[in-house]
């Protein structure tokens, strides 16, 4: 099922998209009182039939003619992130002098975990700020990102993909000054609007093998990002698993696996962001980040 | 106005607590249903007064009968902290070998930002898990926190007080091991009760001088960490302006300031913490922490 946060009359809305025929029908009047995304993900042993059982029976608006908001807008905390998770985007950051160690082009032993703040989270078709006087080097990083259904603590590898709900794309924009200059990411990962996610969250039964995905990033149309999630160094079991050991994870929490070569900096010179760039960020069977910097 | 969370019968109440009388007076008849503490920072203007006129009209409660938990024991989103923040603290972490970057004790030149997720939030007498097999290297950092009251992006150096609403205590405990490897801060920072905060949330208005609050920790009453907020490297308003330049602060935003000299790995050879240990953090007005590692 692939779900979305859309605006309707001023209120977020709850609706499941139907990509054959291209609308997305509201089932916010099925929910309880002010259910959003979220919840249904908290609720979906229950939830999750009754949206099964109903979407049909609701009216379907062409999807192109709501605002999607990012599908869970507000989450309950900050987005979990991983750095240098693919083996040629190591070898690029770390020959960009943007890394914090230096320029080591080794391959992290640990996963590398940071976070982005509630507020950089935006829509798929949201404009992303650009921030002068803050950063005047934007860049991208196409990401998958993982949803968590049951949360848990001391969760095993083996039984990680039981505690995922679904996947979702994340476009983890970064201002690489701040990035660099802060030595830790928080504030270079985490500028309003900096968190484009969407356009669905796609729930785990229609992607039967997450591994196979295919990442493609482009910016005003030229290609720039392109790898397979089986590329991954620490793949989502591992993160789980990691993360859980002693963090407690909550259902609804978003995990961005990390981004492939590709990003700006990997160039030379640096290809930074500018007004008027068009950034895509595309995941087989996931949809299409689409976010122009202004 | 200190403000506290407790539990009785089993719910979360929001008290005044008068440290004079030790009492604490159960405010949640009087405001919003369901409204706590984070509610309460929310509508300040407007709840603060109904508070402040009701406090001594509701029955006490000897206050070490209750139950405390963290004031905000369920943030919004992580808590902002920062690293490397006193002096002398930065000298014994450069010196410690954990840093990321190397041996450096050169002073940051910018804020180092991170965070800590929301589970790791716990009460100021609760016990601290010490993880075995997640972390063999635990330590502890006390910090002065600020509580933000009215949010906003783009605050001032100038006009940051006025976004704060109050002041709190947190033990920054720290997995040193978990910090080191995974060069990234967030999990390292993150485990389960490893934010110890309280006792109260104490409204700026009792802090004349923020500057002049004196901080000291305590290992099983032995002295580690003394030091003087006005010793800060990154002031309570360059933290506001560095954080708010480019992401919008929210009310009940909590920042921990940074810890100062005296943690354990500043001890050649370090002092980790163990099973049993009791760690308490004091600020002058603000009560204490005392926490015991099980």
């Amino acid at each position: 099922m692939k779900l979305v946060t859309f605006t309707s009359a001023g209120t977020d809305r709850v609706g499941v998209v139907d990509t054959a025929s291209g609308l997305v029908h509201d089932l916010s009047g099925v929910l309880p009182d002010g259910a959003g995304v979220l919840e249904v993900v908290e609720n979906w042993d229950e939830l999750g039939p009754v949206l099964a059982r109903q979407a049909s029976e609701q009216p379907g608006t062409p999807l192109d003619s709501v605002r999607l908001r990012a599908p869970i807008p507000a989450p309950r905390r900050n987005v979990f992130c991983v750095g240098k998770n693919y083996r040629e985007h190591v070898a690029e950051f770390g020959r960009s002098g943007y890394d914090t160690p230096g320029r080591s082009e080794a391959l992290p032993d640990k996963p590398i975990l940071f976070s982005k703040a509630t507020t950089s989270v935006t829509g798929p078709y949201d404009d992303v700020q650009s921030h002068p006087g803050v950063t005047s080097e934007l860049d991208y990083e196409g990401e998958l990102a993982v949803v968590i259904g049951r949360g848990g603590r001391g969760i095993s590898r083996e039984r990680a993909f039981e505690h995922v709900w679904g996947y979702t794309i994340v476009n983890d924009v970064t201002a690489r000054d701040l990035q660099r200059d802060h030595k830790q990411w928080l504030l270079g990962k985490s500028l309003d609007t900096h968190c484009p996610m969407g356009p669905y969250a796609v729930s785990a039964d229609e992607v039967p093998d997450v591994t196979a995905l295919e990442l493609e990033t482009t910016v005003n149309g030229e290609n720039r990002q392109l790898a397979l999630v089986k590329d991954l160094i620490f793949d989502i079991p591992d993160l789980i698993a990691t993360l859980s050991a002693g963090i407690t994870l909550l259902p609804g929490d978003i995990i961005a696996t990390g981004t492939p070569a590709g990003v700006g900096i990997g160039f030379e010179p640096p290809k930074f962001l500018s007004r008027g760039d068009v950034v895509e960020v595309a995941i087989t069977g996931l949809g299409v980040l689409r976010n122009r910097i202004v």
